[in-house]
Protein backbone atom coordinates (compact mmCIF):
# COMPACT_ATOMS: atom_id res chain seq x y z
CA UNK A 1 0.00 0.00 0.00
CA UNK A 2 2.95 2.48 -0.69
CA UNK A 3 2.43 5.41 -3.14
CA UNK A 4 4.38 4.14 -5.87
CA UNK A 5 6.57 7.30 -6.31
CA UNK A 6 7.81 6.54 -2.51
CA UNK A 7 8.55 3.00 -3.97
CA UNK A 8 10.44 3.76 -6.88
CA UNK A 9 12.67 6.51 -4.20
CA UNK A 10 13.36 3.51 -2.19
CA UNK A 11 14.41 1.15 -5.16
CA UNK A 12 16.34 4.16 -6.60
CA UNK A 13 18.48 4.73 -3.48
CA UNK A 14 19.37 0.84 -3.51
CA UNK A 15 22.02 1.60 -6.50
CA UNK A 16 24.08 3.59 -3.99
CA UNK A 17 27.12 1.08 -2.35
CA UNK A 18 26.15 -0.65 0.47
CA UNK A 19 22.75 0.47 0.78
CA UNK A 20 20.00 -2.25 1.41
CA UNK A 21 16.26 -2.28 1.04
CA UNK A 22 16.28 -1.28 4.87
CA UNK A 23 18.63 1.22 4.79
CA UNK A 24 16.99 2.71 1.60
CA UNK A 25 13.81 2.90 3.34
CA UNK A 26 14.84 4.71 6.15
CA UNK A 27 16.30 7.14 3.78
CA UNK A 28 13.65 7.82 1.37
CA UNK A 29 11.36 8.65 4.68
CA UNK A 30 14.12 10.99 6.38
CA UNK A 31 14.74 12.76 3.31
CA UNK A 32 11.01 13.19 2.80
CA UNK A 33 9.97 13.95 6.03
CA UNK A 34 13.15 15.67 7.63
CA UNK A 35 15.28 17.10 4.92
CA UNK A 36 13.73 18.10 1.78
CA UNK A 37 15.81 20.67 0.96
CA UNK A 38 19.33 18.22 0.93
CA UNK A 39 17.06 16.07 -1.36
CA UNK A 40 16.64 18.52 -4.02
CA UNK A 41 19.81 19.78 -3.57
CA UNK A 42 20.66 15.80 -4.27
CA UNK A 43 19.14 15.30 -7.08
CA UNK A 44 20.40 18.39 -8.98
CA UNK A 45 23.67 17.85 -7.84
CA UNK A 46 23.49 14.38 -9.13
CA UNK A 47 22.08 15.95 -12.55
CA UNK A 48 24.83 18.53 -12.47
CA UNK A 49 27.55 15.99 -12.04
CA UNK A 50 26.48 13.87 -14.07
CA UNK A 51 26.52 16.31 -17.25
CA UNK A 52 29.24 17.94 -16.44
CA UNK A 53 31.77 15.38 -15.35
CA UNK A 54 34.40 13.40 -18.02
CA UNK A 55 37.31 11.42 -18.25
CA UNK A 56 40.60 13.24 -18.13
CA UNK A 57 41.82 12.43 -21.69
CA UNK A 58 45.22 12.13 -20.33
CA UNK A 59 44.87 10.56 -17.18
CA UNK A 60 41.55 9.10 -17.21
CA UNK A 61 39.82 11.20 -13.78
CA UNK A 62 36.78 12.75 -13.70
CA UNK A 63 37.16 16.44 -14.97
CA UNK A 64 35.25 19.07 -16.26
CA UNK A 65 37.51 19.78 -18.70
CA UNK A 66 38.85 17.78 -21.66
CA UNK A 67 42.25 17.93 -19.39
CA UNK A 68 42.09 18.13 -16.01
CA UNK A 69 43.99 20.98 -14.52
CA UNK A 70 46.64 18.46 -13.17
CA UNK A 71 47.58 17.70 -16.49
CA UNK A 72 47.38 20.64 -18.45
CA UNK A 73 49.84 22.11 -15.45
CA UNK A 74 53.41 22.99 -16.62
CA UNK A 75 54.42 22.49 -12.89
CA UNK A 76 54.43 19.37 -13.13
CA UNK A 77 57.32 16.41 -13.71
CA UNK A 78 56.06 14.67 -17.23
CA UNK A 79 58.81 12.22 -16.95
CA UNK A 80 57.22 10.51 -13.99
CA UNK A 81 53.73 8.61 -14.25
CA UNK A 82 52.07 7.38 -11.23
CA UNK A 83 49.39 4.84 -11.63
CA UNK A 84 46.76 4.61 -9.20
CA UNK A 85 43.45 2.58 -9.08
CA UNK A 86 41.12 5.39 -8.14
CA UNK A 87 40.50 9.35 -7.81
CA UNK A 88 40.85 9.08 -4.39
CA UNK A 89 43.60 7.66 -4.35
CA UNK A 90 45.46 10.42 -6.37
CA UNK A 91 44.25 12.55 -3.55
CA UNK A 92 45.96 10.33 -0.93
CA UNK A 93 49.07 10.52 -3.23
CA UNK A 94 48.76 14.17 -3.58
CA UNK A 95 48.64 14.93 -0.01
CA UNK A 96 52.04 13.42 1.02
CA UNK A 97 53.63 16.54 -0.80
CA UNK A 98 56.09 13.84 -2.00
CA UNK A 99 55.32 13.48 -5.50
CA UNK A 100 55.09 15.76 -8.22
CA UNK A 101 54.55 13.95 -11.27
CA UNK A 102 51.65 13.07 -13.54
CA UNK A 103 49.16 10.53 -12.68
CA UNK A 104 47.26 7.60 -14.40
CA UNK A 105 43.98 6.60 -13.11
CA UNK A 106 42.79 3.03 -13.86
CA UNK A 107 39.10 4.08 -12.22
CA UNK A 108 39.37 0.35 -11.28
CA UNK A 109 41.45 -2.30 -10.93
CA UNK A 110 41.74 -6.44 -12.79
CA UNK A 111 39.03 -8.34 -11.16
CA UNK A 112 38.18 -11.31 -13.57
CA UNK A 113 35.52 -12.66 -11.00
CA UNK A 114 33.16 -9.23 -11.54
CA UNK A 115 34.66 -9.71 -15.45
CA UNK A 116 36.93 -6.60 -15.10
CA UNK A 117 39.54 -7.65 -17.38
CA UNK A 118 42.62 -5.84 -19.19
CA UNK A 119 40.31 -4.49 -22.26
CA UNK A 120 37.42 -3.31 -19.48
CA UNK A 121 40.16 -1.13 -17.94
CA UNK A 122 41.39 -0.01 -21.06
CA UNK A 123 45.11 -0.65 -20.11
CA UNK A 124 46.52 -0.52 -23.45
CA UNK A 125 46.01 2.84 -23.37
CA UNK A 126 48.14 3.02 -19.83
CA UNK A 127 50.91 1.25 -22.41
CA UNK A 128 50.23 3.41 -25.08
CA UNK A 129 50.84 6.54 -22.96
CA UNK A 130 53.82 5.39 -20.96
CA UNK A 131 55.57 4.16 -24.00
CA UNK A 132 54.92 7.67 -26.02
CA UNK A 133 58.80 8.67 -24.88
CA UNK A 134 58.00 11.36 -22.59
CA UNK A 135 57.76 8.97 -19.72
CA UNK A 136 61.05 8.13 -17.89
CA UNK A 137 59.79 6.00 -15.29
CA UNK A 138 56.10 4.41 -14.21
CA UNK A 139 55.30 3.93 -10.67
CA UNK A 140 52.80 1.04 -9.76
CA UNK A 141 50.42 2.69 -6.87
CA UNK A 142 47.87 0.28 -7.11
CA UNK A 143 46.70 -1.52 -3.94
CA UNK A 144 48.51 -4.40 -2.14
CA UNK A 145 45.22 -6.27 -2.25
CA UNK A 146 45.46 -9.38 -4.50
CA UNK A 147 43.60 -7.35 -7.65
CA UNK A 148 45.93 -4.22 -6.73
CA UNK A 149 49.15 -6.62 -7.26
CA UNK A 150 47.82 -8.78 -10.32
CA UNK A 151 46.98 -5.32 -12.26
CA UNK A 152 50.51 -3.88 -10.99
CA UNK A 153 52.20 -7.36 -12.28
CA UNK A 154 50.39 -7.12 -15.66
CA UNK A 155 50.89 -3.69 -16.05
CA UNK A 156 54.86 -4.36 -15.33
CA UNK A 157 54.83 -7.45 -17.78
CA UNK A 158 53.68 -5.28 -20.30
CA UNK A 159 55.50 -2.30 -20.13
CA UNK A 160 59.42 -3.61 -19.47
CA UNK A 161 58.15 -5.40 -23.02
CA UNK A 162 58.42 -1.96 -24.72
CA UNK A 163 61.35 -1.23 -22.53
CA UNK A 164 59.65 1.35 -19.85
CA UNK A 165 61.19 1.53 -16.67
CA UNK A 166 58.44 0.43 -14.26
CA UNK A 167 58.63 1.03 -9.96
CA UNK A 168 56.59 -0.45 -7.22
CA UNK A 169 55.90 1.75 -4.50
CA UNK A 170 57.37 0.09 -1.29
CA UNK A 171 56.25 -2.15 1.11
CA UNK A 172 57.11 -2.48 4.94
CA UNK A 173 56.68 -1.75 7.89
CA UNK A 174 54.28 1.55 9.06
CA UNK A 175 55.88 4.37 9.86
CA UNK A 176 55.51 4.85 13.94
CA UNK A 177 54.81 0.76 13.46
CA UNK A 178 55.96 -1.45 16.60
CA UNK A 179 57.09 -4.68 15.29
CA UNK A 180 55.45 -6.43 17.51
CA UNK A 181 51.79 -5.62 16.14
CA UNK A 182 53.23 -5.81 12.86
CA UNK A 183 51.23 -9.09 10.99
CA UNK A 184 53.71 -11.80 9.79
CA UNK A 185 53.36 -11.16 5.97
CA UNK A 186 54.10 -7.49 6.10
CA UNK A 187 57.35 -8.17 8.32
CA UNK A 188 58.16 -10.88 5.65
CA UNK A 189 58.44 -8.52 3.19
CA UNK A 190 60.00 -5.89 4.86
CA UNK A 191 62.69 -8.32 5.75
CA UNK A 192 63.22 -9.08 1.70
CA UNK A 193 62.99 -6.14 0.58
CA UNK A 194 65.61 -4.58 3.07
CA UNK A 195 67.80 -1.92 1.84
CA UNK A 196 71.10 -1.12 2.72
CA UNK A 197 71.78 2.08 4.87
CA UNK A 198 74.80 4.75 2.77
CA UNK B 1 41.79 20.02 -7.03
CA UNK B 2 38.43 18.07 -7.21
CA UNK B 3 36.12 19.48 -10.14
CA UNK B 4 33.49 21.30 -8.10
CA UNK B 5 30.55 19.61 -9.62
CA UNK B 6 32.28 16.29 -7.76
CA UNK B 7 32.66 18.11 -4.72
CA UNK B 8 28.94 19.37 -4.57
CA UNK B 9 27.93 15.94 -5.48
CA UNK B 10 29.98 14.64 -2.56
CA UNK B 11 28.79 17.30 -0.37
CA UNK B 12 24.76 16.52 -1.25
CA UNK B 13 25.14 12.99 -0.35
CA UNK B 14 25.85 13.82 2.54
CA UNK B 15 22.23 14.65 3.46
CA UNK B 16 21.50 10.96 3.33
CA UNK B 17 21.04 9.54 7.12
CA UNK B 18 24.76 7.91 7.96
CA UNK B 19 26.49 8.82 4.81
CA UNK B 20 30.20 10.93 6.13
CA UNK B 21 32.54 12.29 4.32
CA UNK B 22 34.57 8.51 3.25
CA UNK B 23 30.84 6.98 1.94
CA UNK B 24 29.76 9.97 0.32
CA UNK B 25 32.68 9.93 -1.62
CA UNK B 26 32.68 6.24 -2.38
CA UNK B 27 29.07 6.92 -3.63
CA UNK B 28 29.92 9.78 -5.73
CA UNK B 29 32.63 7.66 -7.77
CA UNK B 30 30.86 4.61 -7.81
CA UNK B 31 28.13 6.70 -9.42
CA UNK B 32 29.57 8.26 -12.34
CA UNK B 33 31.79 5.42 -12.84
CA UNK B 34 29.78 2.44 -12.51
CA UNK B 35 25.90 3.54 -12.52
CA UNK B 36 25.24 6.63 -14.56
CA UNK B 37 21.36 5.19 -14.94
CA UNK B 38 20.93 4.59 -11.75
CA UNK B 39 22.61 8.15 -10.52
CA UNK B 40 19.81 9.42 -13.03
CA UNK B 41 16.90 7.20 -11.74
CA UNK B 42 18.02 8.10 -8.79
CA UNK B 43 17.68 11.93 -9.36
CA UNK B 44 14.55 11.56 -11.22
CA UNK B 45 13.05 9.28 -8.36
CA UNK B 46 13.76 12.16 -5.97
CA UNK B 47 12.18 14.94 -8.38
CA UNK B 48 9.17 13.02 -8.47
CA UNK B 49 8.83 11.90 -4.96
CA UNK B 50 9.38 15.26 -3.83
CA UNK B 51 6.14 16.82 -5.70
CA UNK B 52 3.59 13.61 -5.27
CA UNK B 53 4.81 12.89 -1.96
CA UNK B 54 2.54 14.50 1.17
CA UNK B 55 0.68 13.87 4.20
CA UNK B 56 -2.33 12.34 4.58
CA UNK B 57 -5.19 14.92 5.64
CA UNK B 58 -6.44 11.79 8.03
CA UNK B 59 -3.71 9.47 8.98
CA UNK B 60 -0.52 11.60 8.18
CA UNK B 61 1.45 9.16 6.48
CA UNK B 62 3.21 10.02 3.11
CA UNK B 63 0.73 9.46 0.71
CA UNK B 64 -0.07 10.77 -3.14
CA UNK B 65 -3.36 11.65 -3.07
CA UNK B 66 -5.21 14.48 0.06
CA UNK B 67 -6.28 11.06 1.97
CA UNK B 68 -4.34 7.16 1.76
CA UNK B 69 -5.80 4.71 0.13
CA UNK B 70 -6.05 3.06 3.63
CA UNK B 71 -8.21 5.89 5.24
CA UNK B 72 -10.40 6.23 2.73
CA UNK B 73 -10.86 2.25 2.69
CA UNK B 74 -14.78 1.49 4.14
CA UNK B 75 -13.26 -1.79 5.04
CA UNK B 76 -10.99 -0.63 8.14
CA UNK B 77 -13.04 -0.31 11.04
CA UNK B 78 -12.86 3.56 12.20
CA UNK B 79 -13.13 3.30 15.94
CA UNK B 80 -9.73 1.95 16.37
CA UNK B 81 -7.00 4.34 16.18
CA UNK B 82 -3.41 2.53 16.24
CA UNK B 83 -0.79 5.40 17.05
CA UNK B 84 2.61 4.74 15.25
CA UNK B 85 6.07 6.63 14.81
CA UNK B 86 6.71 6.24 11.25
CA UNK B 87 5.43 4.59 8.50
CA UNK B 88 7.79 1.73 8.57
CA UNK B 89 6.08 0.69 11.91
CA UNK B 90 2.45 0.99 10.45
CA UNK B 91 3.51 -1.53 7.23
CA UNK B 92 5.04 -3.74 10.36
CA UNK B 93 1.78 -3.68 11.97
CA UNK B 94 0.03 -4.35 8.62
CA UNK B 95 1.75 -7.68 8.23
CA UNK B 96 0.67 -9.17 11.53
CA UNK B 97 -3.27 -9.12 9.64
CA UNK B 98 -4.06 -8.79 13.50
CA UNK B 99 -5.60 -5.44 13.33
CA UNK B 100 -8.20 -3.49 10.38
CA UNK B 101 -8.77 -0.48 11.99
CA UNK B 102 -7.40 2.84 10.99
CA UNK B 103 -4.03 4.56 11.99
CA UNK B 104 -1.78 7.90 12.60
CA UNK B 105 1.57 8.22 12.03
CA UNK B 106 3.17 10.64 14.49
CA UNK B 107 6.49 10.97 11.53
CA UNK B 108 8.92 11.29 14.93
CA UNK B 109 8.67 10.56 18.49
CA UNK B 110 9.26 13.21 21.44
CA UNK B 111 12.81 13.84 21.79
CA UNK B 112 13.68 17.05 23.53
CA UNK B 113 17.39 17.21 22.93
CA UNK B 114 16.40 17.05 19.36
CA UNK B 115 14.20 20.02 19.85
CA UNK B 116 11.45 18.00 19.23
CA UNK B 117 8.33 18.54 21.39
CA UNK B 118 4.20 17.95 21.29
CA UNK B 119 4.35 20.88 19.04
CA UNK B 120 6.54 20.05 16.92
CA UNK B 121 4.88 16.22 16.14
CA UNK B 122 1.13 18.14 16.33
CA UNK B 123 0.14 16.14 18.63
CA UNK B 124 -2.82 18.45 19.52
CA UNK B 125 -3.59 16.64 16.08
CA UNK B 126 -3.95 13.40 17.27
CA UNK B 127 -5.73 13.90 20.61
CA UNK B 128 -8.29 16.25 18.15
CA UNK B 129 -8.84 13.29 15.95
CA UNK B 130 -9.29 10.73 18.66
CA UNK B 131 -11.97 12.79 20.57
CA UNK B 132 -13.73 13.99 17.41
CA UNK B 133 -16.43 11.23 18.27
CA UNK B 134 -15.84 8.11 15.94
CA UNK B 135 -13.40 7.10 17.71
CA UNK B 136 -13.59 4.02 20.22
CA UNK B 137 -10.45 3.08 21.62
CA UNK B 138 -6.58 4.60 20.56
CA UNK B 139 -4.37 1.57 20.78
CA UNK B 140 -0.38 3.58 21.46
CA UNK B 141 2.22 1.61 19.39
CA UNK B 142 4.98 3.96 19.91
CA UNK B 143 8.82 1.91 20.04
CA UNK B 144 9.09 0.60 23.73
CA UNK B 145 12.27 2.79 23.85
CA UNK B 146 12.71 5.96 26.25
CA UNK B 147 11.33 8.49 23.71
CA UNK B 148 8.34 6.07 22.49
CA UNK B 149 7.41 5.68 26.18
CA UNK B 150 7.44 8.99 26.63
CA UNK B 151 5.49 9.69 23.44
CA UNK B 152 3.17 7.06 24.69
CA UNK B 153 2.69 8.67 28.64
CA UNK B 154 1.86 11.96 27.10
CA UNK B 155 -0.84 11.24 24.78
CA UNK B 156 -2.24 9.22 27.31
CA UNK B 157 -2.36 11.77 29.52
CA UNK B 158 -4.07 14.17 27.22
CA UNK B 159 -6.49 11.37 26.02
CA UNK B 160 -8.05 9.73 28.95
CA UNK B 161 -8.61 13.27 30.27
CA UNK B 162 -10.92 13.65 27.32
CA UNK B 163 -12.33 10.73 28.49
CA UNK B 164 -10.82 8.30 25.34
CA UNK B 165 -10.32 5.35 26.13
CA UNK B 166 -6.29 4.69 25.67
CA UNK B 167 -4.56 0.79 25.73
CA UNK B 168 -1.07 0.06 24.80
CA UNK B 169 0.49 -2.84 22.93
CA UNK B 170 1.83 -5.39 25.03
CA UNK B 171 5.40 -6.05 26.81
CA UNK B 172 6.56 -9.29 27.20
CA UNK B 173 8.80 -12.51 26.73
CA UNK B 174 8.60 -12.41 22.64
CA UNK B 175 6.85 -15.45 20.61
CA UNK B 176 9.55 -18.51 20.52
CA UNK B 177 11.54 -16.93 23.24
CA UNK B 178 13.57 -19.05 26.27
CA UNK B 179 13.27 -17.16 29.34
CA UNK B 180 16.94 -18.15 29.93
CA UNK B 181 17.78 -15.05 27.01
CA UNK B 182 15.61 -13.27 27.61
CA UNK B 183 16.86 -9.57 29.47
CA UNK B 184 15.72 -9.20 32.68
CA UNK B 185 13.90 -5.75 32.01
CA UNK B 186 11.81 -7.23 30.08
CA UNK B 187 11.01 -10.71 32.14
CA UNK B 188 10.50 -8.59 35.37
CA UNK B 189 7.40 -6.42 32.78
CA UNK B 190 6.55 -9.82 31.84
CA UNK B 191 6.46 -10.63 35.21
CA UNK B 192 3.95 -7.76 36.66
CA UNK B 193 1.80 -7.34 33.92
CA UNK B 194 1.01 -11.07 33.87
CA UNK B 195 -2.60 -12.27 32.57
CA UNK B 196 -5.10 -14.93 34.32
CA UNK B 197 -6.00 -17.55 32.07
CA UNK B 198 -9.48 -17.92 31.69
Amino acid sequence: MSPSSLESLVEALRCLPGVGPKSAQRMAYYLLQRDREGAAQLAASLVTALSALRHCQRCNTLTEADVCERCASPRRDASLLCVVETPVDMNMMEQTLAYSGLYYVLMGRLSPLDGIGPRELALERVVARASGGEVREVILATNFTNEGEATAHYLSEHLSARGVRVTRIARGVPVGGELEYVDSGTLAQAFRERRSLA
